[in-house]
């Protein structure tokens, strides 16, 4: 929860009297109904506290992804596991590529720790490159990387991600990965860390339900970690029921829907190509992204623009290393797509 | 959270085939058919983010309590809002009154805080007297409090709990009361410290939906708390969307549900009449708490022996301060109570 004045993420959907949203990177099928249908079935099982080791759901992820239960942690939403990562391990340093999501300088920020900014520089699309090797050192407590990045969509290189668990295995520095975008992600860039992990590793893997169901209201992510020790420690900055019941059940229904999932990536696919296509037609700079959403670039205006025509987009200007005339749009339904490509039409010939 | 063997809480009906849970300090009414519906209907509009600000119910909390807006921090359950007091504060030094609610404790292990055990004497009956201003000092960073207690059910007494607050101003104290059980009290001892907070005092009164409204799944707690600057401290130990768009949605729901309220007091003050009757005719020491729940004493081998009746009661012999025999049971409908009754006759009996 916050009181203060700026929210500096996209999606805030409840301050806007928007048509369209484009700000927040959620499915664009919305919630599947089986989760719809959990949720309301779980609407009845209210009174109890949820369970605390979120068992079902863990047994569930574990055999996922080929690890132990005692591998997985869930948490209020993959944002909370950022918090707990940050309290739990205190670091005294941290690297940090940006631009990238802000919670992770908001929960470093949060333990006091002195935080190095790697920027990733335009010139190179915002990619991270073999350079950032050199700047993690034995000083380096710790390594937070989004892959595919937020806002740029730009995906790590698979070599270089492997050399960067190496060079942190090197140093004894901890990487927290994010890959809460993974499973929206080009097949071609779509590579999860998590079978790479070994036991006691320094590092831990997000993922979140919000994004792939649509679920972003119910709060459920969570995190594959192999050191159990740390694992331990994360779990002792938190309640024991910070899982609610409502989003356990939302979780376990998600996990079933593979027919969804499926549909959700060919939708992806098809409608990027057709927003890459058309904002190129308009002139627009797009960073040819790998996830579901594209960031745009020198089109100062826009976003203001667009909100005049009820259209939300997230203006990108408060991202450490961007500025103004970047902003980033979601991959959205044709329907939508089309609604804000006409609006942008209009807003570029005017 | 948690990945470890030991969950030292009551409610845990997901690895207790029970048929009757009182172990859990719940609404025995269960939760609202308006708060379910509230849920359900949430639950179609899971897709966005929750609101970070919790905006429409921080208003209508502010108005219950004669405060602003602003002075309200919504959590995910109040357990969050404990943890995240200590990782805003970092006390060095606490005063921990023990029997009490464990969570205070993990909070404060969780900051490596140096905590002084407050023993509450069973002689007493576990009754906070005018002896604990003296261990209030300069040093004593923070006082965590709850009343009535849990899982004693005694409450602080009215005049000592301003002395208390008149304490902890003098020596730049930091009061958390936990009022979480105070809509469940009986109405001599249901005097909440919020009307007596100023501006800028450190001070913070905890309150819960969980109990009163039966909604412990659904994850939501708020605290009052006037010092702005802390407040803004404490949000900035979490991320912006700890609050599901479900609890929300219950929390609102459940602010209109009077009536439930009205019937819920009146069923505890007669079914907890009933209890310490019965109870004390079967011998059975109890202690005469003012919440929706009674701790019991000298009865070693009551749990287990209910258990295998497929009765779930608090086993509090893991509280701090408390040992083998003394336990708690919540205060339920009369049809189950009557058979907890009848249970512990038979077991008595045997």
């Amino acid at each position: 929860m916050i009181i203060n004045e700026s929210y500096g993420h996209g999606g805030d959907v409840y301050r806007h009297d928007v048509l369209l949203d484009f700000s927040a990177n959620v499915n664009p099928l919305g919630t599947p109904p089986e989760v719809i249908e959990a949720v309301r079935d779980a609407a009845g099982r209210l009174a109890p506290y949820p369970d605390p080791y979120c068992g079902e759901l863990r047994e569930r992820l574990a055999s996922l992804h080929g690890v132990d239960a005692a591998d997985i942690l869930c948490g209020n939403g993959a944002a909370e596991l950022i918090f707990q990562f940050a309290l739990a391990l205190r670091p005294r340093r941290a690297l940090l590529p940006v631009p990238s999501f802000s919670e992770y300088e908001s929960a470093l920020r949060a333990v006091g720790c002195e935080t190095e900014f790697y920027a990733l520089r335009r010139e190179n699309g915002f990619a991270v490159t073999e350079e950032i090797l050199r700047h993690i050192t034995p000083e380096t407590d710790a390594l937070l990387l989004c892959t595919p990045n937020n806002p740029t969509g730009v995906a790590v290189d698979w070599k270089l991600l492997l050399k960067l668990l190496d060079r942190c295995r090197e140093t004894g520095t901890w990487l927290l990965l994010d890959e809460c975008f993974l499973d929206l992600t080009d097949p071609d860039s779509a590579y999860s860390l998590i079978p790479e992990l070994q036991e006691n590793d320094r590092a831990l893997v997000l993922r979140a339900f919000t994004k792939l169901y649509g679920m972003a209201g119910a709060r459920l992510g969570y995190a594959v970690c192999r050191n159990r020790a740390f694992a331990l420690e994360m779990c002792r900055m938190v309640q024991p029921w910070n899982v609610s019941t409502t989003a356990q059940a939302a979780g376990l229904a998600a996990l079933g829907c593979t027919e969804f999932v499926s549909r959700t990536k060919r939708l992806i696919a098809e409608e990027k190509k057709y927003l890459l296509d058309e904002l190129r037609a308009l002139g627009i700079s797009v960073l040819p992204g790998k996830a579901n959403y594209l960031m745009l670039s020198g089109v100062p205006g826009l976003c203001d623009a667009l909100l005049e025509k009820r259209i939300l987009i997230r203006n990108c200007s408060n991202y450490r290393g961007l500025g103004e005339g970047d902003c980033r749009i979601a991959v959205r339904t044709h329907a939508e797509n089309e609604r804000l490509i006409a609006a942008m039409r209009e807003i570029c010939h005017a």
